[in-house]
């Protein structure tokens, strides 16, 4: 064990930084105690190092140059929470090149370049956490990588994006419209001025991408996972949802099934009386299937200052455990298995299907389309027929199917929006419920 | 790093000792991968070692004699699983004194001797860990050990004992009593013959009693805990729970409010839109608010044989990466804060309140319980009054309060009760609610 504690370098010292740097000297004291060794902030990197945060960073700490950190020979550990994945990416590599361990937040840059990376560190013996990457506070990586090691996972999932699920929750709960959702989530700081990478779904590709190659154990590429995001969700859905016992979720979803590899993200309909289906605002919360464990669900903020330096510090904390006791870069989070399984076409996946049709009022529309589905074996488990439109003679019939392919589904609904009885494209989301 | 392993010997081989003993042998090659050095099961030891079990345990391994396990020099780790609080304490304490790491599932001997063994095993060096004996596979030790280190934890609590939730969902999902709930717990596994340990708080107490200690950093003895078990919920609080959005949890409670620490078990009213209100069937959930990550919930399986070995795996593998690395016992759950907090009487907690009294229905009753609160600063956020019963002239009337010290509650109550008016003792709730 090093005799002066473990040394740590900041680079970026945003709101996620200040939040780190907070943590490091106010509980320096009794992480000490609870380590056994202290943790040393010397340097913080930030382009703006005047600006006002709040924090007092000890002077001779901070620097407008990322090289005076990356190159202090006495820095073991890096925190890189710069973003974006042009910099981080040359900050990360030098970082391992001089030998330092690397804590990062940065789920793009994991997302794009994480098989490099990991593969870097392993090169250079040092570790590369990053715990802050999905689902803000919650331990995720940690439990994938140590509490349950033992496990052989089947499925992992859940609500990955904060902004969708605020937005999907003010949908809910409060009746607003998807704009309405917007405006409010932009308003109150949930939402981005460009939002495409929250709503399109892409954020939660990036950490379900993260997820499903830790929990598989082989690297899943970004452009094997289908996305969906949530501007298709209207009000109407959500009371359509919510008639049948259902709530409409972002979910990110990977499973392994007959030894195949599905990862997609796309807004679902899920019971409204399970822990997920309750699960509300910016939160997150990752369901875990495997086996022996059976179930486990962890839940909590998905984003924000605290929740995310307490990831970072969580990592800090491991690294410095590692170094501390001589063997860096022992854990690694993604260890492969022996075999790499393939990935399955969005076509080949089978769930459950919610079907709404916009169709004529007059006798035997609904059997029609029942007949459609019946003839590619799609079967239903509930059919509801809406009142018709006050201004039109159009109806909306909801149906809920059983377990079908995704194709069969695509087939018989292509037919379906070709009678002349519906009269709009027909909406179709995909179920999870047992 | 040992060349040939770490060693593992198993004391107590039922139903949770042959899923790890499975978990061990049938997971070698890949914990073997993850881990960079592989788990050897040496010795297992049971009283019945003939006894048919469902995995293959090879030739030479078990063993009647649990000394032969406790005095084998080759054995780094003992894997206690005999239960109980007299042999299985020796157990571990001779194994401890012979230089082993000890993992255990025994919560009850952890609540009544956690103080005295983890004293034991500082002494000695070596490692005690326990994840299994809170929340099955739920990470919740580790996550509190090691994810959480950066956190100043204000409150833990949650949903730790299978038995009575599975009864309590029966009793809400399915409208039974709690005599069939029982039964029925009784019939499908879920509940002990003699079920007061599980019904009468006192496993939850154990649990809530660990926790709150690693939480808060200093010992919790299970003195110092308020017990209320589930025999007094009926069907009819239920319901009138329904009624005003809540369902009744068994919780453990543990918080840190104005310098002093308060632990508790009791039944309790909390809105059936929270994640918690919809933890059902046999599943653990626990809640732990904490600054900076503000809310983190972890859920799963609180028991059986999955999910319990899942947790003592992950256990194994934690004190056996200490070990390869040369640093058995350098990360203990329990740290000690710099000063201890005093704990707080139960008349002194300031909660919510449900308050249901039975009186006879006449003019002005309602109003005259209302005023005795108001005498004693209890405000009410709701009142409801039920239809007479049919036999009698008697009325239910609930009462929803704000927060109100126990002890003006009491007082209140006990007012109340002498009313000639007032037909029945009455039935108090505590509620969590924001």
């Amino acid at each position: 064990m090093k005799s002066k504690g473990v040394k740590i370098g900041v680079i970026g010292c945003g709101t996620i930084g200040t939040g780190v740097v907070k943590c490091l000297l106010e509980n320096k004291k009794y992480l000490q105690r609870h380590l056994g060794f202290s943790l040393e902030l010397v340097r913080v990197a930030d382009l703006y190092p005047r600006k006002k945060r709040d924090v007092k960073i000890p002077s001779g700490v901070m620097t407008k140059d990322s090289n005076a950190v990356l190159n202090d020979p006495e820095i073991d550990i890096i925190v890189e929470l710069v973003g974006g994945t042009t910099f981080a990416k040359q900050v990360i590599l030098k970082a391992m090149k001089n030998g330092k361990s690397v804590v990062t937040a940065n789920k793009a840059l994991l997302a794009k370049y994480g098989l490099e990376l990991h593969e870097k560190a392993e090169k250079n013996g040092v570790d590369l956490y990053y715990e802050a990457s999905v689902g803000g506070g919650i331990p995720i990586i940690k439990t994938l990588r140590e509490a349950l090691v033992g496990n052989r996972i089947d499925a992992i999932w859940g609500i990955l994006n904060g902004t969708c699920n605020y937005m999907l929750s003010k949908m809910t709960d409060e009746d607003l419209t998807f704009d309405e959702a917007l405006k409010e989530a932009t308003i109150n700081g949930y939402a981005e001025s460009d939002p495409t990478l929250d709503i399109g779904g892409f954020d939660a590709q990036h950490k379900i991408g993260i997820l499903a190659s830790l929990a598989f154990g082989q690297w899943v590429p970004q452009n094997k996972i289908y996305v969906e995001g949530i501007e298709k969700v209207t009000d109407f859905d959500i009371k359509c949802a919510d008639e049948m016992g259902y709530v409409i979720k972002l979910l990110g979803i990977a499973k392994v099934e007959n030894k195949s590899i599905s990862v997609r993200v796309n807004p679902t309909f899920i019971p409204k009386t399970t822990m997920l289906g309750n699960v509300k605002d910016a939160f997150n919360a990752i369901e875990i299937d495997g086996e022996p464990i059976g179930t486990a669900i962890l839940t909590g903020l998905g984003a924000g200052m605290g929740a995310t330096s307490s990831a970072v510090i969580a990592d800090i904390v491991d690294i410095a455990r590692n170094i501390a006791s001589g063997s860096a870069g022992r854990l690694s989070a993604l260890t492969f298995m022996d075999k790499e399984l393939p990935f399955k076409k969005i076509d080949d996946i089978k769930t459950r299907y919610y079907l709404r049709f916009r169709v004529e009022d007059k006798p035997g529309v609904i059997a029609k389309i029942a007949k459609a589905l019946g003839d590619r074996n799609i079967s239903l488990s509930s059919v509801i027929q809406h009142e018709p439109y006050s201004e039109t003679k159009n109806v909306h019939a909801t149906f809920m199917t059983h377990l079908a392919f995704e194709k069969d589904i695509k087939a018989a609904v292509k037919l379906i929006n070709k009678f002349k009885e519906v009269k709009a494209k027909t909406t179709i989301f995909r179920v999870e419920a047992d």
